[in-house]
């Protein structure tokens, strides 16, 4: 049922999409998936050309707000035997300066090909994970 | 790229997974994977037999310390021009009287046969949807 640390991260780590969770200054939740690279307890996170409103989005505010970030993968299957997910809970902060965005950047782009074509080049969200959590409903 | 709210609860509706956001008292918040079914601006999801530590779940007391609710459906693609994503926000509340839970266990029996198979027993958190927003790369 719990994954080990280990095999949290490794899980976390390869999955192509997470979905990350913040908290605004009047404590309402957002959530927004998100494109991501990890290494060891670190998670970054770009805002890139994905069209979107704007590039001073809620999820930045609410992280400069609040501070807290939760980020999910999670993988379905009808064969509910199957399921599992990973959750990394910590606190984030956002990155704007060129010398700070320049090594999350690097691992995004070594991650995604289409980053690699066209590195993302807005600010970047900068997560420290306190806390793993993996479930899977067998061990399988 | 933004998407109408007809398509956006339509999406929604018919997608098999979502995620739920909520926040506690200390104003962290909380992600997991559900299961859920909705109708026009009501979404349910419950606490099933799916493998947990304990039924008294952080979602629930989440929810019951602050009432806010984000869930999120989402598609990811290779091909990012075919992301979409629609999230849902809004308030929930816990049933737990078996008169209350009746009808939202019979909507989640109906779309998944797995629950047909063994309904959950669990407490059901109900939500009212204030806000509806769906997000395409593009129109397609």
């Amino acid at each position: 049922m719990d994954l080990p640390v280990e095999e949290s991260r490794r899980r976390f780590g390869a999955a192509r999409v997470a979905r990350l969770a913040t908290v605004s200054a009047q404590g309402q939740p957002h959530l927004v998936p998100v494109t991501f690279a990890a290494r060891d307890d670190v998670v970054v996170v770009a805002v890139d050309h994905k069209p979107k409103r704007s590039a001073e989005l809620r999820r930045l505010a609410n992280i400069e707000a609040t501070g807290w970030v939760s980020l999910l993968v999670d993988e379905y299957d009808e064969d509910w035997s199957r399921l599992w997910w990973v959750r990394a809970d910590g606190t984030a902060q956002v990155l704007r300066a060129a010398a700070d965005r320049a090594q999350p950047v690097r691992w995004l782009c070594e991650k995604y090909p289409q980053y690699a074509q066209r590195p993302p080049d807005g600010p970047v969200i900068r997560a420290e994970v306190v806390r793993w959590r993996g479930w899977a409903f067998s061990r399988g």
